[in-house]
């Protein structure tokens, strides 16, 4: 299978660029045996905290939901005291190391690449900062500029408000089941990053084509 | 602490009414050892689509999205052929031990009782039929007249639709944090059913009440 007529590249931050669970060595320091549940739970609790503050219009940024997601977590975990190394290890979380080539490859090809993130855009340009990552996106668009939390058909929107073409025309690549199905939802081209080899969500939309990793995709892209 | 000037008393169904776990003895059979890890993806799976459908606007029933939760849950465990056992056995979650004696204190102090679920009226009515509690609410409201999931605002205005008085007045029952944070972010007062011990979610809005089982609303409903 061949991707044709792709103008933009969108890319999801956590999770489809940078590794959620990368903080592992922080994690079996301070949490022990347990620290991939208890990183999972933070995960998933964080991305709860999201929606449900969508469908409540309750909205805070994601720095805020990431902290509220920790502090359960801990509370569960019974480790109140270790918060701040913990949380301030969210703004080193490190990008998949499939990330640069298809960044240069895109580069190569002319093809502009954005992020879309749930992420605040400081948070996510903080982390480019880190990483020296600065040049490899054109735009870091956040859903902090109208205070919804993907899936909403409104945040994959801003993408178009900033890119005048059809969706059609898109391709974008996500790690998260959730946030394919929106953005199939929306009309985008999209790629399922299926990092962990795990079931696709039954949501009623799918992915155009699912990869293991970001190098399968510059075999595809024509 | 005493709850005063309560006219209606409202019920959230599933994990508050009736037990989502309560099929036990059929998952023990077909599932096995791992039969809680099951029910709980099963539970979590179902919550997470209708949230992420309320979000994405593309409500399906919450039957569809209970079929499709255990679709979900079946493959990961790789046990499709025991599907239409599984999902009819929704159809019979047992009502928790200590309901029928509140619902009694109630009718005597002639305060009225709703339901207000995510469930289609269809299903609580069958669940209700199925054990003989055809007259124990005096509405069932669902979520499948507006197709918004909880925790809307939306959602909680269908009760005071139906009943007017100041949601000030209505105290709303639930197990679920979610459903609480909701409540409470609409106006109602709220008591968090905490049956397993867990610990309250970080969304900003927290129950009037903590109580460990229906059973303790009785000393302090005056």
């Amino acid at each position: 299978m061949k991707i044709k007529n792709i103008k933009l590249v969108v890319f999801d931050a956590y999770g489809t660029c940078f590794d959620v669970h990368s903080t592992s060595s922080l994690l079996k320091k301070y949490i022990g045996k347990n620290w991939k549940n208890f990183s999972n739970l933070w995960r998933t609790k964080q991305l709860e905290y999201s929606w449900i503050r969508t469908i409540m219009n309750q909205y805070v940024d994601f720095w805020k939901i990431t902290n509220d997601a920790l502090d359960y977590t801990l509370e569960v975990y019974k480790k109140n005291k270790i918060k701040k190394k913990l949380l301030n290890s969210y703004k080193f979380l490190k990008p998949y190391s499939d990330l640069e080539l298809l960044i240069n490859f895109l580069k190569k090809k002319k093809i502009p690449r954005y992020i879309l993130t749930n992420g605040s855009s400081l948070m996510i340009k903080n982390l480019l900062k880190n990483y020296k990552m600065n040049k490899d996106f054109n735009k870091i668009l956040s859903v902090d500029s109208i205070k919804i939390y993907k899936p909403s058909p409104k945040v994959y929107k801003i993408v178009t408000n900033n890119f005048k073409c059809s969706p059609k025309n898109i391709l974008f690549l996500s790690s998260n089941c959730w946030d394919i199905a929106g953005a199939k939802n929306f009309g985008f081209r999209t790629a399922w990053i299926n990092r962990k080899k795990i079931k696709f969500d039954k949501l009623g939309f799918y992915p155009d084509i699912e990869l293991q990793s970001l190098n399968n995709l510059r075999k595809i892209l024509t």
